[in-house]
């Protein structure tokens, strides 16, 4: 790489581009055109204070900032820390009234153009919630494991949170994606920013016990019970039919810990149902019960929602494991390139199914791919962070990113999904997505067959 | 591990267990015994609510909770999340007075009996300042690499945060951990609970770009240049050397992510330096200078303190890679075990030489040693989290854990540790720690040679 650092210009890579209710309102009646322009206006704006460039007469540099020459803040300020004032507009946003008509029943999206690394912070973490979200007193909290039948698990019993406490846990760091992530962008290039298709996806460390310890300890029998139904304690009661192999295996947690710290409220605080590579309604929050079946339960969330509608008309049930999948998180849709030369392009990558193998990255809508350099840790079904160098000459480009897995499962583009799934899905869209670079820098969101 | 769950009682395992005001005052007054039995009363009474039992007749489970029969709270609540109402207590705290007599040149301790896994939350990083804390404005921070002698160095230049944000960055998990930290523990048994005796010591993911990347882009003369000075933009102009190795190696960051977002202010917002397995006050915070020069400097920090007072009376200078080290964190000091039964006893082992290889813990005060599981993520120069099951009889005993790293190093005795360095060090204190388990279940702090 050729000193990048003197060439002119820069890229913003967390810029504030979000919706405004009027922005909204086109989003709900369908017209995108409107949006994408109105978008692009006021990035523009947003950028254009940014103007001081380093070195001789920068002013930066010229006297000292009030930082170097005042006495600073004391600790006793802020117990638990906050982000900068500065970095106030890398917040999740929602999208009120265009995924759902109750205030409940919502959706807040991480802001993954503004992130680093693999772990997503507590803070940001995306939220999809079908009846809004409690903070449970968890010395009233309770997870009662019962059975449909007294033949599959010898004594029931029920737990307190301290109870878990005590006994073995282990950690490990995992994505949860929504399998509605995505949704918006099956038929056309809907929403303008990697926040809104793609932010319905984190990664954190999770601390818990695993399922498998508790169902031995009631005293389960895995020949008989073969399927387990999960249920939250928030208004929706919402519940889910997890596979006995995925507890069996060990990796299905009831987790207390996220991050390090609690589970967050909107997060299931204090107990939450952890299934690695599964979709994220599968890990259900505000865990109070797990009930032992021998059959799957067709809940609510597996009849009406989360089916994949194919192309001969019949719906798919139980496509609960996330597809490998990638997308490019800088430069992505709203942001604008202010200059040719050096560009990082940093993106994610992930798979329901293990380890992230190879992420091949085009900068021409398809036709030639290179490998991006993975140099951070590969985690079994968490988000990778992949990252590779590109030179922009300032002519249009379209940039994309496709990931494949360790079974070799290579993410599709739109027209391979399609050609099996139809053009009516709405849930576990894992396509490869499409940005598309003008010559003037600006990144928009594109549909690339 | 045959069904410990039905045996009655709990642990708290994040009981609220810190100093009042007038607590404070006795540790400065170096008064221990008042501190102890004041803080067991303390703990006692916190945790005395806490005794309904699961099961037949419990009320939690006998009626739905108002969380279950409410609609819940809206996503638009909260655009950057933060910890349920109930975990409150788990706070950095500090100790005003015991350690710095000056408000800016302060301490807070991050809650390790509280937290799990290896992440530490953003929000409760510990902080060691030497002149407070500062938000600084990104557009107008600048990172100057300068050189002592033009014959070291070919082109300093000046980068502002958005050249830094377009180089290809890398993400790495890594402890940091205060030179200082276990000071008062030196001569005896001092602080009554894990946050104070080790809570200067946090775990993050951390991005930035490698320094060697940003030297070689002001063409570095390695030959000539063998060590830089850092130097931070607070009031303190905190300044410590790096010896040119250590930036050679690609392991030492210009870093601007922590934990997937921005750092935050109390960790050096925008910019940070990350030297990976060495104390904490060479991560300079604040970044704004780097020096390449061909000796070491010799600050302030780097010949007043931060030195080891060794047994024949000479200082020892840049002792700055923290060796081997562990802790349990539960039980730990402060806390009450309330039954006799089963214990998962946690901790946490690091090594600034590199990746832990074993952790054994011990029930008798060092006679006999068992190893603990370490089944999540072990990572160079991070946190590594260890647990081990427990059967406590009831009978006093005393909890101890040694950390073995890849180097074959083992954490010293209290007795060993002094053999080598005498009793009046206050930096680098890595010996084992120690903590009596009374027949009533009161968890202390306790030194064991």
């Amino acid at each position: 790489m050729s000193d990048p650092i003197t060439r002119p210009g820069r890229l913003r890579p967390a810029p504030e581009n979000f919706l405004s209710a009027e922005q909204i309102s086109e989003v709900k009646a369908g017209r995108r055109d409107f949006l994408r322009n109105s978008l692009l206006a006021a990035s523009a704006a947003m950028l254009a204070p940014l103007t001081a460039r380093a070195g001789e007469g920068d002013p930066a540099i010229l006297q000292l900032p009030e930082w170097s020459t005042t006495s600073g803040r004391s600790v006793a300020e802020r117990p638990y820390g906050s982000p900068s004032q500065y970095e106030s507009q890398i917040v999740r946003r929602d999208l009120p009234g265009v995924f759902s008509k109750l205030p409940g029943n919502s959706v807040s999206f991480t802001p993954l153009q503004g992130l680093f690394g693999i772990i997503t912070p507590s803070g940001l973490h995306y939220e999809r919630h079908h009846q809004g979200w409690q903070d449970i007193d968890p010395a009233r909290h309770r997870l009662m494991i019962t059975a449909a039948d007294p033949a599959l698990l010898k004594t029931p019993k029920v737990y307190t949170l301290d109870d878990l406490l005590r006994l073995p846990p282990v950690s490990r760091i995992h994505f949860l994606e929504c399998g509605g992530n995505s949704a918006s962008e099956w038929a056309t290039a809907m929403l303008p920013t990697v926040q809104y298709t793609h932010g319905m996806l984190s990664c954190s460390e999770f601390t818990g016990v695993p399922l498998r310890l508790l169902l031995e300890d009631c005293g389960v029998d895995y020949k008989k019970a073969r399927y387990v139904l999960a249920e939250g304690a928030d208004g929706a009661a919402l519940t889910r039919t997890i596979p006995m192999e995925l507890i069996e295996s060990g990796e299905v947690l009831v987790a207390y810990g996220q991050n390090g710290e609690m589970l967050r409220p909107e997060n299931g605080y204090p107990l939450r149902l952890i299934v690695p590579g599964v979709q994220g309604v599968s890990w259900v929050k505000w865990l109070r019960r797990i009930e032992v079946g021998d059959q799957p339960y067709a809940t609510r969330e597996e009849t009406l929602s989360y089916v994949d509608l194919m192309p001969d008309g019949r719906h798919r049930q139980y496509s609960s494991i996330q597809e490998c999948k990638s997308v490019i998180t800088s430069p992505s849709g709203g942001q604008t390139l202010l200059s040719k030369g050096f560009f990082n392009v940093s993106g994610l990558a992930w798979s329901g199914r293990g380890k992230i193998r190879q992420v091949d990255v085009s900068f021409d809508g398809g036709r030639n791919w290179k490998s991006a350099r993975i140099d951070g840790a590969v985690l079994d079904k968490a988000l990778t962070r992949f990252n590779i160098d590109w030179v922009w000459d300032g002519q249009p480009a379209v940039l994309q990113s496709r990931a494949i897995d360790e079974t070799g499962y290579v993410q599709p583009a739109y027209r391979q999904l399609r050609e099996v799934r139809g053009s009516q899905s709405i849930y576990h869209n894992n396509a490869i997505q499409s940005w598309e670079v003008l010559a003037s820098g600006e990144v928009n969101n594109v549909q690339v067959l």
